[in-house]
């Protein structure tokens, strides 16, 4: 933590003479601070012991989840595992807090290992938690952002309404009309993405939507499957269903097998995710490709240049996601 | 690295009038040891800057893997970081080297790092590597040692014969006389174990056994996959598989479905691991469980032990397997 005069961050940037806003983006390496403004900046932080690029920081990039699913989280981390001992790094591995964002004392622990810094996967980290990692100059990026961050957030995020609408333009242009959509948790932006995209591909079709066929599931196989029963059991049955995970998507299975139905002889089933076991299934899973790996590899390579203080012109970057047609979707029995 | 007064450690042991070993012993904190030896050893290496609780320790497990398979991995990743989290430790994820043992920079890597302890997923650790972890105080254990770990090597394994003799005996039990074994790679122990356990079932129940039906994949799903196709289209076709792993389950299955077979009406498929998503295929997978999860625990709890100067009584551990039988085997047809 190197010798620090006690000053906070906020005093150094009255005796320089300009806002806390300018001094913290000088400390945590962004892009928009003139050559000349951030020379002079940066002496002050100096001066008082602040260090950007220290010898004193960890080399290691810290991971922080909520939750560890073996598939999805994966491929994140061999992403930011991959980036990182390219640039002869280690990472930590952190679980933490909800969905929404780490716990409060993961805040401590993060500024006791003083890792480089910082790949977050959450919907979004609290303002209070971004203020105290730029004044300690560790820099962070947020994978698949759920909520809506902030501008000044760097992130990486996938197409999820794009995602939504090819699934579902898929089952429609096989001649299905009787369609539903499982997603995600409802206060999930990348939930909502989806199965807007999937609400567009209906409406464009001229296709009416049951409301009991939109439902918000949790991204796991259990979701999947009870939402199935409900939807195949019901008044008004789908004959395909976007499943919104993989994981879903085998729960989903699991139901119309439990019930007699073949998939997809009797009802088609679109993942989203493209897990590594997608084509491992029977039958192959026809699904979203969404570049996991490459949003983990993305986030490491941003906070590596913003801790070694390169300017980074796009701090919000959306990775595309495709398609995938394998076995699992067929025209519709009727 | 604390103030060393340049001393070896073979220096300090002569200047004690004791062994190397059993310096080290004191230093890895390796119970046999008398209390007063320990006490009057510690001295001395205290004395020359040797600290084996060390405050410098990073408060963190390395957790080294030689490939992260995603649901296997996971599993084990995960029971190392609940351990690891109840004591207030981090972990490092760290991929090196091949199946056998870490690659050797990994090595300085780990002594920069200082962790409190490492969990290594190998078969074992070159003996060099491990003198050098134990002379500088850090404790490791090695979770599934594919090879057969020096005595002294404290690691936890599970019960991989009695898991391969439990596939095959519920297959027999079923009325299978046809069965064929893919074990992993040929110079894993874990691999040769399982199949031993197969063949012993297959010997005990006077089933001949084609020496075509004994094979080594790779563990993987592609090995699975090509295995089972030869099987299954060679002119001494099995009506049972004994697959050696989930992921070469999977494999199985679909070569099944590629020739036409449903598994388990035309071929009976038992796994290997009971990964999170076995029973979310479908058919639900029957397989061997091994208790990855807690393998996991029981390293990290080894070595958090190790690093507290605690004497552990037993340094080789092996957890039970159990078969768990769903949807995927059944009787043979004909």
């Amino acid at each position: 933590m190197a010798r620090r005069s006690g000053a906070t961050l906020a005093e150094i940037a009255a005796e320089a003479g300009v806002s806390l806003s300018t001094m913290s983006k000088v400390l945590n390496g962004r892009p928009d601070v003139s050559a000349a403004t951030r020379e002079r900046l940066e002496q002050h932080l100096r001066r008082h012991g602040y260090t950007r690029r220290g010898a004193q920081r960890a080399e290691m990039i810290e991971v922080v989840f909520h939750e560890l699913e073996a598939a999805w989280s994966m491929e994140v981390i061999e992403g930011v595992l991959d980036v990182a001992q390219q640039a002869g790094l280690s990472i930590v591995l952190t679980v933490s807090g909800d969905r929404h964002a780490p716990s409060p004392d993961w805040l401590d622990g993060v500024l006791r290992r003083r890792p480089l810094g910082v790949v977050l996967v959450f919907s979004d980290l609290p303002a209070p938690h971004r203020a105290k990692l730029r004044s300690r100059g560790v820099p962070f990026a947020i994978v698949d952002p759920a909520g809506d961050p902030a501008p000044d957030v760097p992130s990486v995020g996938s197409a999820n309404w794009s995602g939504g609408l090819a699934a579902t333009r898929h089952l429609i242009e096989l001649g299905h009309q009787r369609i539903a959509a499982i997603t995600g948790p409802e206060d999930m932006m990348c939930s909502l993405a989806r199965v807007d995209g999937y609400r567009s591909a209906m409406n464009a079709a001229n296709l009416p939507i049951d409301p009991d066929w939109i439902r918000f599931g949790d991204f796991h196989a259990t979701g999947g499957e009870s939402h199935a029963r409900a939807l195949l059991t019901g008044p008004n049955p789908p004959t395909a269903i976007f499943a919104g995970s993989d994981l879903q998507a085998m729960g989903v299975i699991s139901a119309a097998s439990a019930q007699g139905l073949s998939v997809p002889g009797d009802l088609s089933v679109v993942g989203y995710d493209d897990i590594d076991l997608a084509r491992w299934l029977s039958p192959q899973l026809t699904t979203v490709h969404q570049p996991l790996r490459r949003m983990g590899e993305e986030a490491a390579r941003l906070v590596i240049r913003l801790a070694g203080g390169e300017s980074v012109d796009t701090l919000r970057m959306d990775l595309a996601t495709h398609l995938v047609v394998r076995g699992s979707t067929a025209p519709p029995a009727s």
